[in-house]
């Protein structure tokens, strides 16, 4: 998605050989037109796959992932991330470890808003390890629904989280995939 | 709004006198059309008054919230709510008591996404006692920009945020109000 690229050339800031920093545009400033795209863009390439609900996980995945329940006409779902454990039967949950922020959460989703029926596209801002992306895989296979794919805004190629989902067997289309980030330079996966 | 109080009457549940729940639409589950409506609607309320910049308080601000900013064709900005405070020259922190949740929290903005030439509204998911949005306009008035109005999507009419706003010489603009959830009935102000 060159709009997007040219907009992480242009606006990202390197941090270190890890962390890309897009504040700009994508997690504090937010680019409605940008977000737009976004929507459009995992629409077109979803949009065969009998989608019925978005999932994403808060906060910085909701913008993107309401521009894409949009397009889809479906309802968006918001994974929440709560700092302790809840034992309710009301609920489904699964820790999920970030090893970005090296904190722990319980990612948590009402029975109610998911069924055995729903085919559900996960919609995040960034994929790094996979781990937030595993939690959401989590519950929504405990509720006996599918996993119908999961759109990446900006995946971070040189960790590992895409060859884990990909050898879990699930369809990953990312928008902006990031080979490198050494030498203070931000290069692209072909 | 007629289309969101419909929805609060269909789908809303009352927990007890001073808390509706609107998980299935507004804060867990987030229903597309709603959002899209709630956008053009805040656009039609404030689309002469000049806004630069949408701001909201992460996470259930966010999706009506980038919807208006779409509308408006302006950026949004995520305030942030960090549990620590941070000495940082680089932010606008100021702390925040939420009543509902009996949290305390840290309200945090980067400088760089607001300058004093700014006219800025305001969105959030709900109006109770005003503390949040009493945060945000001490963040963007320490920063020297101006409130254009506020726009919440449903406001508690019987707890005191709407008064205090008012009195500090706000333009308030709610989309559904609540007068009152007692006898487990929802009764708006006309």
């Amino acid at each position: 998605m060159d709009f997007l690229k040219q907009m992480i050339l242009d606006k990202g800031y390197i941090i270190n050989n890890n962390i890309l920093k897009v504040d700009s545009f994508l997690n504090h400033q937010v680019d409605f037109k940008l977000m737009n795209e976004i929507g459009l863009e995992f629409y077109n390439y979803f949009k065969d796959k009998n989608i019925t609900k978005i999932f994403t996980i808060e906060a910085s995945g909701i913008a993107p992932a309401i521009m894409t329940s949009y397009k889809f006409e479906v309802p968006m779902v918001i994974l929440k991330k709560q700092t302790s454990s809840i034992l309710n039967d009301d609920l489904y949950q699964t820790e999920v470890k970030s090893f970005t922020k090296n904190t722990t959460y319980n990612l948590t989703l009402s029975k109610k808003y998911i069924s055995p029926n729903d085919n559900i596209l996960i919609i995040d801002d960034f994929l790094a390890n996979g781990e937030a992306a595993k939690g959401a895989i989590k519950l929504i296979e405990d509720a006996g629904a599918s996993v119908a794919g999961i759109g990446i805004v900006i995946e971070k190629s040189f960790q590992p989280g895409r060859k884990i989902l990909e050898d879990l067997g699930y369809d990953i289309y990312s928008l902006a995939r990031i080979k490198s980030l050494e030498n203070n330079k931000i290069e692209f996966v072909d």
